[in-house]
């Protein structure tokens, strides 16, 4: 696998643009993905029961080919009742038919703020005409990584390829978006952060448990906030126009699905509402890795862990706090924690006692290290063989204000 | 049942104080409590299974019968390893001797920093000297308050007195602190919020049942920060020096006991760490009363829900979004949330659409009616008869302030 600067379009026979629509006051609002042949899908939705408009009609649909995605910014069309399905609806049909495409083939995603009716009287014109200017190339998936952007403050993209044994390259390519209301915990056909892969490799069928199996160990392992919303979504298409031979089981081409997948999902936590510090949290020793990622989801949503990190305080107590409440089980006298950055590393606890004491040299080190933008944290719990990542970030007098003040 | 001025040693036979041993710098550190004669105990505990050593000795003994209670501030003994249970069970052993009572009916509790061992060389001496300092009024009263607060900027305490069908006057008083680490899920025998209430009615056996009932309608149904302490605990102490009929099964008496608790779990929240506001949240018309009190968690813990509160927003597309991932039943068609303040309210959600324009009218009311400090809220699910009540703060600069500074 060779990572490579690429985008949505880097893949063979997609063609992606964003445009403005009105919605937003000036920044780009409306996105369009299209791929020149049908491609097979696996989409991964919210299981938050209040779910948007658009996720509503996907699970719906269930469609395992898409063809397009319509994608707007700015309004979630969620919590909008019928007129929102409606609106959802129409969407997709206006799409299709610029496209010249069976509905069922193109994609709805919305983010933005919930409650509110979408602007249709601004977004008819806007999906007549993005279609005519959609292209291929880095100044296309810019324009459609932008167009998809809230309280983000940057764009989120990734990009590799994967060299078959038959010498078939096939690139897979991903952007993404989400900045607050990230806790995804995403279930494929029943995931707002929204997250789109493209891929030109040949599959056969819909790869719905390993997409399921990736965004498990990716998009479901971050949190900013603790609210999962009720527009996430995470979307792969491949159409299959790099050839070679399929890829359904070919856990090197998965692999690079997943590394598309972790560096989106790292994008996103460290462009988290107000955050200043991405917290890599490594946990093993679970009793199984379902454990393992219970215990790494409490302890990066952890308000006191968070704040903790932002004040550089090592204080592995509230750590250790959040491990006691995930449920999960651990040996204490085997249990260690591991704070570091720019690879050097501190031991806080281990052999059931702290191993920092107040105004240490240790200490003093400690809050050094916790002063860097890029923790690393590896907790190992003594009972198993069960591990897992996840990726958090620090809770600032940022998110605040962006929180209280950010309107409905 | 009347509610009067008192704290915990208003009720017939108990005595109360406060002290400086030298954990914090100059603020009292040291509690106790004091009954004359043996009383029926009942205890909630923690359930994170990160025990302070302090609970981990209350669930071993598992005493039916307490007669006094040493709680220190400033230095919680959690996550200490042997040593700390040792301390802890020295804090039993040495209280008990100056007051001449098996250690066994002496209760012990730590509120503070999570990971330090206690400085039992300054505790010895405050241990023994407080049991000579014991007395009963508000004095007495205050000081017992003041030494169990750590970021607390107020005391908490409630009072009622219930009149038996007899003529006898029962008394019911408590005390509480908790500021951060606020998310209590207290269990009887197996629940940072200390909460300990007096009475001198006359019991005949351990209330578990009843403790627990009144605990799940008060101290289980608030949330300032979602971290489940490793240090909760609260305790009912009844020594039954009123004399009158056993209350047992009084429904009055508990009711009295339930405004104690509610009064204090309030006074709580509204302390939160860096809180302005107080939410009180009722949800009617979920599946069943369960249901409900999970609704309600989860609507008071979300920071997003937290933060629109503080800003003074309307927003309830993060309520209803959180009732979502609360999981629990609705029928959108039939949700209604309502908000308030001083008497007045704003319906901002009803049959399947939002009620609340941008810029409207009602927006503007609904914003001023979110800048007064106690705000109501009202959400009825629409699918059955179960209800709950619960109390949330916002989430504000301030809180990070603290958290990010609070070290370790």
């Amino acid at each position: 696998m060779n990572t490579i600067d690429g985008g949505v379009t880097t893949p063979k026979g997609f063609k992606a643009t964003g445009t403005h629509c009105g919605i937003k006051k000036e920044r780009l609002d409306l996105a369009m993905i299209y791929s020149e042949r049908p491609a097979i899908a696996a989409c991964a939705y919210t299981q938050n029961k209040m779910r948007a408009a658009p996720i509503e009609l996907m699970i719906q649909r269930h469609s395992d080919k898409l063809q397009a995605f319509i994608i707007n910014s700015g309004n979630a069309n969620a919590i909008t009742g019928p007129q929102g399905m409606k609106d959802a609806i129409a969407m997709s049909e206006m799409a299709a038919k610029a496209l010249s495409l069976d509905p069922v083939h193109v994609g709805v995603a919305s983010t933005g703020v919930i409650g509110r009716f979408l602007p249709m009287d601004k977004m008819v014109p806007g999906i007549e005409s993005i279609a005519a200017q959609l292209g291929s190339g880095r100044e296309y998936d810019h324009r459609a990584n932008m167009a998809i952007l809230t309280t983000d403050k940057t764009i989120k993209e990734a990009a590799c390829q994967v060299t078959l044994k038959d010498g078939t390259v096939v690139t897979i390519a991903g952007m993404a978006k989400g900045s607050g209301m990230i806790s995804p915990s995403m279930k494929t056909k029943h995931a707002t952060t929204l997250s789109f892969v493209t891929s030109d490799a040949v599959l056969t069928k819909a790869p719905e448990w390993k997409w399921q199996e990736c965004i498990n160990k990716s998009f479901n392992m971050i949190n900013v906030d603790g609210d999962q919303s009720t527009n996430d979504i995470s979307v792969f298409m491949a159409n299959g126009a790099a050839g070679g031979k399929p890829v359904d089981d070919n856990p090197e081409y998965w692999n690079g699905v997943l590394y598309v997948l972790q560096s989106l999902a790292k994008q996103v936590v460290l462009d988290g509402e107000g955050a200043t510090k991405l917290i890599e949290l490594k946990v093993t020793g679970a009793k199984n890795d379902r454990e393992a990622r219970t215990t790494g989801r409490w302890i990066i949503s952890s308000s006191l862990v968070k704040t903790a990190i932002f004040g550089a305080d090592p204080n592995f107590g509230r750590v250790l706090a959040a491990l006691g409440n995930s449920g999960s089980e651990f040996d204490i006298d085997k249990l260690k924690l591991t704070i570091g950055s720019n690879g050097d590393e501190v031991v806080l606890f281990e052999g059931g006692v702290p191993q920092v004491k107040p105004c240490s040299e240790t200490e003093v080190k400690a809050r050094r290290l916790l002063s860097d933008h890029n923790i690393s944290m590896h907790l190992e719990l003594g009972v198993g063989n069960g591990q897992a990542e996840a990726w958090g970030c620090d809770l600032t007098y940022e998110y605040v204000k962006i929180n209280a003040e950010y309107t409905t």
